[in-house]
């Protein structure tokens, strides 16, 4: 692999250790951010500090932009600092943010009106896989897009997927975790039940992971203090992914249905209890701890 | 293992290959149907047929019941034959149905106040599962009866879990057909926005396989035409579990959560699709067609 | 309107007062109930104690059972005190319970088979409607057994309909009270996106109600505190309709769904919210108080 | 009144007839459209057509907008024609389109900072009710605002409510119209169980009007064929308010709700029925007729 010369826009909790796995990896990385603190951890990483994100990305190969939302994505590329006016036809532009699937098409559009490659790149896997390099990525683009951002995402995380044209990354990640909200919304419904009956939730997810019912959040994540060791549900329902960012992402969902015209009933549920969840005051707890919501109080 | 003189009440879809299993094993079956056919089927199989539920239950060491409903399995065993006063108090009552967790408690305790040691056993694998002797058993009872009951269901069954005391193996399996429904459901919906935003759907399946939105529906079951092969969806829907009987199971599931008070939103909105699918005329199609219910028309 | 002998079963919150109008209608009243308390105070209103119910039931004219499930109804009238065994072909039975249609038909059934006539008539209107002689029957039928309840059922209610045949009377409760539900967490769920939004919960009842949003619960029951008098919302959602009762209506519901193959997923989204508030421990609030669940903590 | 010299941007269904009951009253009122039929059929009923909106705009003491979507709003004001730039400051702006309540707060700080008066006012009462001039108006904006508008919207409709401050009047009509959708899908449901139970729809709808479930849509515009006349289901779901436009109006409430973190779990559920059924081809038929989606087949 050869050394790239990277921009990267946006030091949150993600686009930090992101960063700095990059500066691991052996590129130059060139960071901007509104945070002192985060521009100084990322420092220290190795990143070299830009006094804005123009001057980030002056010369770069490759640009990464990790930021809250659509509007501030359209911003630092479009409309504000406007970037796809400044950097080189040549430097590929990764955007790693979780934004709506339509604003990733139209940035990918506002790029190729310029001659530039643009894939949008969203990933899962929390600050933990951003820490540990093992993020995935769902990634939409052209195949030449992909194949140039490959590597470079290979750095960050240890799935890359391809996921389809523009917006397809974005589409595929607003799937995934509404999938993900039904079936943890479910297994916390269903586990509650069997807790009401006397049955023990060790003993009932055992039998549910080995039948039908077995899903990743009954395996990997369940929502019951105590029945695994090392998930947020056993640690007061702290660390993880917290219920507003779950809430988000279910937001992102109902656009995508919205746009497509595409029914989401169960989506629609499993949003509207995390949303009471939400409003109840949980909205800093894992997202596993909408199993509260359920018990009898 | 010793053989046992078995008595074996209802011959359906699953009871008879059940039956069959347990001749295979060595047992004395004595079987009791009300359909010929079905009769006749079981005596090819090796089994004894009897000219009655009670002169199938004379001298049995076992008796299994495999009906439709809770109200069959109370009138054979006590309010219509009766059979709980015609056995011995060393036979053991295993009912295989899927029946509510009310009545099975109630059906306990009623062997109980005879002496009779009972326990409830629903089974999950389809017919299928109920042919190669591959079954999943979610037993409930005392630790004793659950330790009589282990050796027979494993000659019809590959997975044999004690979910807890009586009513508890209906519980478990109400449990977890409420959950594989709900993450059918999910998955359906999500696959079909994906393929509304271009997405191919095996390709998203495979992304979310390797994600957090991995569930048995889409591992083993993938609802969409196609993209698995030896599944219901990819031959039109036929065999597999009937959307009637998941209808039904849901049922179950909303009695089990009315009885514990236990709250279940997204079981119900799970049912609410179900029986919408069910009601257009799709009662006899595999449950994973639910997908043909979003898809764009 | 001729005086009658009649034996009434079940003095609860609802049938001690409606036993009282009876009285007050002029009509000979034998009443029966466990409650020592209950009975005195029938007594106090002019009603007969009778030691049993088989007793209170001797030579009536008409039978009216009030009860808490069809378990009960079944009980007094079929399977223990039985008293369709005991009366006169001539007595009408009515049964102002609310229980599940199925089980209704069944009694139907039963008292057919004996040449008596058997109407439900479950009532809507609350302790209130009860005490003021102000119920509203819906009667479930044969014409002739109608007309002979209807002088009846006007000694205690002002709107006595004739929903259709035996069971016809539950099953319009069923469907009047899913759609309450329906309507009353509609209601609560929109005024607090309104008041979330900053717009006065009055202004926006009042714009609503003038537009097509308008139905009962925004009209006559307001579930947001302040904005109507005398509603249960502006004392503390204590009085009214019990969540514990909505809750076992909702069952109801689901029961009548099932049996009848009939889709309800708005019923189910509203009895998921009504239990999920239940379980956080609101069973003896008004059924208003589901308002309390959306808000912000 | 006085008569005023009103820009008319936009002569959609709506529109239309709206601009002309304005001619009617006596205002002068210059219209822009990009449909040339739209603009002769204003011109036939009186309106002056401009050969751009900016030309419609020139010197207007009054400038309504009655377009599809927040895009073409803005577009229209902001960031295309611009016309808060081309207009006087002592020029009304009254946005009639239904858009989402963000957009409509920023058009009003758009306009605030030009020291222009801004108010939102979408209309609810469809081409029946703006072809007679007997809308209703919803209103979002100062006190002062407000009574500006007033006489103007009187002139095209009945009912004018000041929702409160900008965005306000957005607000209440995703309230209002999300609580239609509720109650609609909730109506069809009840009615569909009842008839699936052997009841008269009449009879059903007869006794919950005058019962707790009584709403909008079961006194005005039954979704059941036959029960009514003149209204959409007894004329095969033809006119009316298509299914196409109450799923775009829960679109807006599902962003409103995501906007200030307002659970909408029922709104939520009548949104996955209501793209449900446009998903299987019904996207241009009155909403009522979401009771075919229940319908037994």
């Amino acid at each position: 692999m050869n050394m790239s010369k990277i921009a990267f826009v946006g030091l949150g909790n993600m686009g930090g250790p992101m960063a700095a796995n990059l500066v691991r990896a052996g590129h130059e990385v060139y960071v901007f951010y509104l945070s002192e603190a985060a521009l100084k951890q990322a420092v220290d990483a190795g990143a070299i500090a830009a006094p804005s994100a123009k001057e980030a990305a002056k010369g770069a190969d490759i640009m990464i932009t990790m930021l809250p939302a659509g509007i501030q994505v359209t911003s630092v590329l479009v409309t504000g600092d406007a970037l796809l006016d400044e950097i080189a036809k040549s430097c590929l532009v990764i955007d790693c943010s979780t934004i709506d699937a339509g604003s990733a098409r139209e940035l990918s559009k506002a790029a190729a009106d310029r001659g530039i490659e643009f894939v949008d790149a969203p990933v899962s896997g929390g600050t933990a896989g951003a820490a540990a390099g093992t993020l995935a990525f769902m990634v939409g683009g052209s195949t030449d897009g992909f194949a140039k951002a490959q590597p470079i995402l290979a750095c960050m995380g240890k799935n890359i997927f391809h996921a389809g044209d523009a917006g397809a990354g974005q589409v595929a990640k607003a799937c995934n975790n509404m999938l993900l909200a039904i079936h943890m919304a479910g297994t916390a419904e269903a586990l509650n039940m069997g807790v009401n009956n006397g049955l023990d939730p060790k003993v009932l997810s055992e039998i549910m992971l080995n039948s039908s019912g077995r899903n990743w959040s009954l395996e990997m994540y369940n929502p019951v203090p105590g029945v695994q060791k090392a998930v947020p549900s056993s640690n007061d329902y702290q660390g993880g992914f917290m219920i507003d960012l779950m809430c988000k992402d279910l937001g992102l969902a109902m656009d995508a249905s919205q746009a497509s015209r595409s029914p989401v009933p169960m989506g629609s549920a499993a949003r509207g209890l995390f949303n009471l969840h939400q409003s109840q005051g949980n909205g800093v707890l894992d997202f596993s701890s909408v199993y509260k919501l359920y018990q009898k109080r």
